[in-house]
């Protein structure tokens, strides 16, 4: 066996490109993808082991093709009202994203996104066959209701992302953003707060606007918050006809019995899955007031990381946290560094590493 | 919320499009969409729940993207020699197989099948922007080499689905087949043995093809042979090339710990879940000499069901069943039914109450 990718008939548009993905490294602080590095608490983890063993019982059988009774649990913890049948769910919120494209846009249509933001959007696009196309932001990364809604207008776009808060900038949206974009726009409309759980509580949710909006989705993961990246688990909310949409493209019992019953029991365990939050927070601001006294430049986050200016050389720093046993993120903003809010030990580690070098 | 789905604004080639899916049922004895009716074994769920209870210690991180040690378990369980960079996997078959359709066929691009077959081929063909081209086989649903080299050499499709044995009939294909279908295309051969492990034993698997072809694929799955129809888990063995193709085109962190956790200590107890198999292939070959007994006429099948003709009324046949607490499947093919091998008590009463209609 000595072929080659390109001795295969491979499609034209794959041609010479290389898999996405972050760099793994085993090194002992991980602050490079954005995770929760909080483990899952114990008497949580206790209860997921019990329903996974009882779903194991008929792992035989098809799951649920419907998973109704996730979505009820997460009809219930977003509140506002909502129910089951405005609930969809995938492996991983990008599964998700996936499936409204596969709705929505495709081949011949198009998907926006206001760049810099999550690079999975135009990859997301480009695989189901729609072209991307790549919007501004103003220089701090925010977006004015104004500014946004115009260029919704000239590009007509099938379908909107709008990253509430933004990765990787962890910059903020406002609500009357979203309205404006949604007014603006014909297409499907997805706030994405896959962070949404770090922002200050009193800050209301995109979830406010569904209402009488059937072409809004508001996407949510369990990755961040829940502490639950190993588990692959990504819903959203719309309208109940939105998601007959996203019945027509999903695959078969895309989600398996074990996911659901995973996802079922961590549910029941919010209120101590998201005390976690208030930690994480406290140390993203601890981490941007640092930063700032080491004389770079933090951008206003509302997520789980920090997005900071002002490094001369971010190829070599980066080498130099690495160095030192910590794993940061260059995402290939000019002179700037990310890096994922974590324990407060993993946080003063990165703090002392980058002050030390 | 009153929207539609016609007031969004869906992709023009999915309106009017209903959701796949088998109809479902709670009824006592379930012979429908061929799962393995035999329930995991205790020692084995336990081992499952041992894995799992040590992936969701750190199931805040993302799992391995690569999932290298259940590509190894996977290598290990096909033998012929197969190293792990010739494994792929994914969330059942169908995910596999939508990977290849995505990499190899897509927009302007054509996938083929020799109907009847599996009816998600079509569906993921169109789902990837790609056509479908339906075959054709003998009366008894067979294929020759002659015959499909002929057929595919005049459709020179770009992905070719060769389900072995084929699924909804039970046909055996012979290897000869598929090295005159691989001969006489240009593009990617796939030879799906989700029901592969209920063949004679003694009879080789295209995986002895394996060797010196790049674009040949053999895929499986664990919803079957491994009674894990509920977990869905599907793979492939293939030249390593042609997995990295598989790379460009899955989701990043496709495959969840839990998913990778629990199918690596399955695959421990391959013998044990193996042996299950013996006992559906007794039953199936019961269930085909009752029927001929019966005075239908069942089609040979080397998988863990059996389609038989002679049926008058299939949807009489299937209500009067279904009205005893049986439930098996009308895949639309005039004059037959499909029923899949349950245990012996599953299809002794699947047996008598045909018998008494």
């Amino acid at each position: 066996m000595s072929a080659s990718l390109d001795d295969l008939p491979i499609r034209d548009d794959l041609r010479g490109k290389t898999p996405y993905g972050a760099p793994q490294a085993p090194l002992p602080v991980a602050l490079n993808v954005n995770e929760n590095t909080h483990p899952v608490p114990e008497e949580v983890a206790d209860d997921i082991l019990d329903g996974i063993a009882h779903a194991l019982r008929d792992i035989n059988r098809y799951p649920d093709r419907e998973f109704t009774a996730l979505r009820e649990g997460f009809a219930d913890y977003l509140g506002h009202g909502l129910q089951p049948d405005q609930i969809w769910a995938a492996n991983g919120s990008n599964e998700v994203l996936q499936h409204i494209l596969q709705a929505f846009a495709g081949p011949g249509r198009t998907a926006f996104g206001f760049d810099p933001t999550y690079s999975m959007y135009p990859l997301l696009t480009s695989a189901t066959g729609a072209r991307y196309i790549g919007g501004m932001r103003g220089d701090d990364f925010s977006l004015t209701a104004a500014d946004a809604a115009e260029q919704i207008d000239a590009a007509q776009p099938d379908v909107v992302f709008l990253c509430s808060p933004n990765n990787p900038t962890g910059t903020p949206l406002s609500l009357d953003v979203i309205e404006a974009v949604y007014d603006a726009s014909h297409g499907i409309v997805i706030v994405d707060e896959a962070y949404g759980e770090f922002a200050p509580r009193d800050e209301p949710s995109a979830l406010t606007l569904l209402h009488g909006r059937e072409r809004l989705v508001v996407s949510r993961t369990m990755s961040k918050a829940f502490a639950f990246a190993g588990a692959r688990v990504g819903y959203l909310a719309a309208d109940p006809a939105l998601i007959d949409a996203l019945r027509l493209v999903r695959l078969p019992y895309h989600l398996s019995a074990l996911t659901q019953a995973a996802a079922i029991a961590a549910l029941r365990h919010a209120p101590v899955m998201l005390s976690m939050v208030d930690d994480i927070v406290a140390q993203r601001d601890r981490i941007s007031a640092t930063l700032s006294a080491l004389g770079y430049t933090p951008y206003e986050s509302w997520s789980n990381f920090v997005l900071f200016g002002g490094v001369d050389d971010p190829k070599a720093t980066w080498q130099g946290l690495y160095d030192q046993g910590v794993l940061i993120r260059d995402v290939g903003l000019p002179h700037t560094l990310r890096v994922t809010a974590g324990s407060e030990q993993e946080s003063t580690a990165f703090l002392e590493a980058l002050a030390s070098l």
